[in-house]
């Protein structure tokens, strides 16, 4: 059972054994496991504004749960709110020059969080597997150097500890999304967690996800479609903006898209961010490489600088066609556009 | 083999058996069936722009044929060029009323074609079939007393010729997108063809069922993404708009998107919509009924009037965004908006 | 409405326009359209044995209208009976020889059926479209000289007349399985039609498909399973074998399995064959062609002649393991074996 | 870079940094990482029978590197070989009598080993997640009862240290199919593994990740086909038995399948095991419960007990048929059926 607390608290000694959980949105207790009083009883305490049985729908991460929507502070963007979020970075962090190079220029061209990984998942051992713990102390100086917020994905819920003093927000991976430890692993750690959307996982089973990580008292929880696998072979996989809508009738959570891995193109990446903003999308996440060509993994879908910069360009018109905004391109803004003090501003 | 022309035809003797189509984009010969010269000889004739042997791909609809893009005229609109199609209309022809009201409505409200079905494909023998050629013509009087150009789906090659005269564009709906048959018989007609991706079709199929029609001489064919079927059971189909930039590469034919099949669900239609425009769209076809609760078929993706409205409101800044537009709605387009004179205008 | 009958008619005046339908498995009133008495009234009437109002689900061709299973004979065979179906033969009737040689050689190794196709529904415009009436004519031949029934697809319901008098069975190929013209022109001619699973439908819609043929007062319907599309590359198809023991509680009508579409893999045929008549099919459909590298389609997929044969030893101990038989070959049946009397027999 | 070794082994002072790899079918080196020599070089030297590049494609796991196949022993079954591997029992441990029942009540009718789940992967956070250690505490005392080989699933790397001493087979689910950090966990154990394939997995990813085990020195991997993830809404899953002879060309590994979650459906579950057995699967392994309606999890595809041994003897004659055997039941084997001496066998 699930339980929103109006402000006066019930009488908790009513209720042995409940977790409390204090969100943003409100204050609920979870009353799980056998025994305990029944759904009638709870209902009846004071203090008590709603409780449900638990079963196999989403409660706490249910758009009822907080009809308004949430908000997910990640660096200077909120995710949620009117600005938009655009993310951007490498596949794999391959070397310090690499990432403090793509680091300092996307964060020149609108960014507002820095992607790369450290901890590959690759479908063949042999692959390149990522730089490991070392590919997360090179993101945080990257990002310690442009200004900009670090994502990383986590695949082992072991290596959360370690990882945890240097990483902004944690990603689940797609093919991790419905580990229930790893969830649980990034649900105590406390810090924002980007959640991909496994390639064949429902909208529902997507959002009951996120309910793992809320219900370890984590609210900061950012969805991320970024494909579902089809039997069209024309792209990587099958970019789902339905899930847009759809999700934002489902789940109060902020939601973002990923084009590079939703079309495995770098030609449809951005019209294809276009659209996902125009659909309602709370932001972007795309790969970036200063040489796709190059690059350990995902170089056919890498944007260059250039096309990032045009990314960010194109998507400030949509963002406004549709009441958001992009915090860039100055000129386009009408606004002096003033980048937090970095030294490297010079260079662009 | 199929061969381009310049403009001084090459030596026909050589190529007997060759059929000509005179395109707008260019005079080609169709040289199929055994025997004939050989693809090096056929290039080496003069007037000879290219030749290309016939095989698993397109070759007339693919983009080399017309490297710019070609525009299929429906109406007023011209579809593939800078103003957007926005085409909607009831699932199923019901009654005169009906049809009607629904053309004067969405006319006055920047639609530039009225769709609704005469002859309906449905799951089940006990859904409603349709009116048959009698839906045909209530659509023509819609389409005359509003001004719009009509669509409907064909759905038997023998159909084709009695409804010729009544219809401005044949549907070729999605679950027969690969008949040969019907694909040949609209090829022969003549007039635009508004071609559905089938619900299970990779978008090189798509393609290569447009290439039939154009092979008979036809080369005024309208692609419409409207979804494909996967494991989601949110929506009632994926809409893949990826095929918006991928079909963009592959064609050069003018490509519209479906969000009311491709979500099935009315409160996700407006921004899969948008998002289609944003993605680079030339057009919309959507459903909209005077009642959607009453329809007898596709009720639930249905779009009430005020919803036909607010849709154009708001496709108009996001096709702006992307350097398009949208003819509607005066106060926004900023110039004096003069229907074709109409008596139901002051309806409104 | 369906209305079920019981051997004394009910008293039809009540019931004017009601179309009735006589199956071996009863007597059916197809009372369809609006007015017309009330489900109550007449399931009130004196012989109606049930009444059902027609909706979205199957009646005519639902488990319940047949619980003890329906059979259809083609040539020899019963399917739907204790004996298995094995029909054979190419993808594509090639050559009077072509199709000669292979009729012969199956029908000596157990073969019960000859299948070849003359219409040809082709993704590209450009591969062989079959020989049209040619091959029709071809096939009946190669059917009478091997004593085989033959079965052939039909893509254009205004080729059925002509095909009408060589064909033994019609089939409507998976991409034409929604085609409601067609499935009525079909129902209408009244002969055994194998219809084939489309490559994105539901097993409910696939049985919806036959509903359409049975409407019509044909109950000779035989389903085919053949594969359905995936995400997976390493096969052309999906075979969905859980679709035999989930139509089979759908369903009374018998259903075979083809696992060279479903495969399209030659190495694949076999294994899939025992185990599509393990799960509990009815038969097996398979592409059979004298020499496969050199097919004008399919060739990936076909048996050479001796895996035919293969095949059908396979299958003979696998259908005894079930309870079903293939009469084939002689030394594992225990008894005699006299072919039809014809005059190749001595050449295999 | 793969190195297979011939009996005397090569100048090893020239590949530094080599894993030797021991596997019952052949002694392999691993020489992975950058520098070293070059595949020429390494094809040269004395001892080496051959070297492969490794990439995007299995090479341990890959048919060639073991042609006539292997085999896993698990409990007193080879699987691989000629007797089918035949296991069964509850999707959850829930108490000491329901697993106890289950693993006496299987073994007396022929399961060779017993699997049960303990830490349960589900989608909400609400259902039941299993009894963890308990429950694979409680799995081994029934496996000890009975005499049957425990299997059962692992979720995080962390568990299977304390997972190790009491199980005979750890199973990777399908939602962790590519999870590298428990691949290399189960990999380092060394205990047989048993790898579902993931929901949306293509066979190739599926022995890519067979292949994370074996780079471990782990060859004990056994594949299972569990259904994928397609539109159909009938069944849970599509099984997909093609998996079955494509898999058998593609890798040596043993293979068997799961009608349970292949289907989802009690009524297709002996259907399809006899399908997977025909198309050459090495074993079955199905849900099986005291009482399935009240079962915590999977109820609705879990066997009766009296279905299980009705299982057990359908599947003897379809082994035979295809050359297998399964060493049950007495009667129809012909052979007296000696359990291993166990007290529970009164009680059957």
């Amino acid at each position: 059972m699930i339980i929103k607390l109006k402000h006066p608290l019930p009488a908790l000694e009513a209720l042995d054994g409940a977790r409390r959980l204090d969100f943003p949105f409100g204050t609920f207790l979870a009353l799980l496991g056998p025994g305990g009083p029944s759904l009638k009883e709870v209902q009846a305490l004071e203090g008590v504004e709603w409780a449900k049985a638990s079963g196999a729908k989403p409660i706490l991460a249910a758009r009822a749960a907080a009809p308004r929507g949430t908000r997910v502070a990640l660096g200077a963007c909120e995710l949620g709110g009117e600005a938009l979020a655009l993310m951007g970075g490498p596949c794999s962090v391959e070397s310090r020059e690499q990432i403090v190079a793509t680091a300092n220029y996307i964060a020149a061209y609108g960014a507002t969080g820095l992607r790369g990984g450290a901890y590959k998942p690759r479908t063949s051992p042999y692959a390149f597997q990522g730089l490991g713990q070392e590919g997360v102390l090179l993101l945080r100086e990257a990002g310690d150097a442009s200004g900009l917020p670090v994502i990383t994905e986590v695949m082992d819920p072991a290596d959360v500890e370690a990882m945890l003093p240097f990483v902004d927000c944690f990603q689940i991976g797609a093919r991790n999304m419905s580990s229930a430890p790893l969830l649980r692993a990034v649900g105590r750690a406390g810090k924002p967690v980007l959640l991909k959307r496994g390639p064949s996982a429902t909208l529902e089973e997507f959002v009951l996800a996120a309910e793992y990580v809320l219900l370890e008292g984590n609210p900061h929880v950012i969805l991320c479609e970024r494909g579902i696998r089809t039997f069209e072979t024309a792209t990587r996989n099958t970019l789902d903006l339905n899930a847009v809508p759809v999700l934002k009738a489902m789940t109060h959570l902020p939601l973002v898209v990923d084009p590079s891995h939703g079309t495995g193109r770098r030609d449809a990446v951005i019209p294809m961010a276009r659209a996902a903003v125009a659909a309602g999308a709370d932001g972007i996440i795309v790969e970036v490489h200063p040489d796709p060509a190059s690059a350990l993994s995902d170089g056919a879908q890498s944007l260059h600088f250039p096309e990032f910069r045009r990314l960010a360009e194109e998507l400030g018109p949509v963002a406004r066609a549709v009441g958001r905004r992009l915090d860039f391109p100055r000129s386009q803004c009408g606004v002096p556009y003033i980048r937090r003090a970095v030294g490297w501003g010079s260079a662009i």
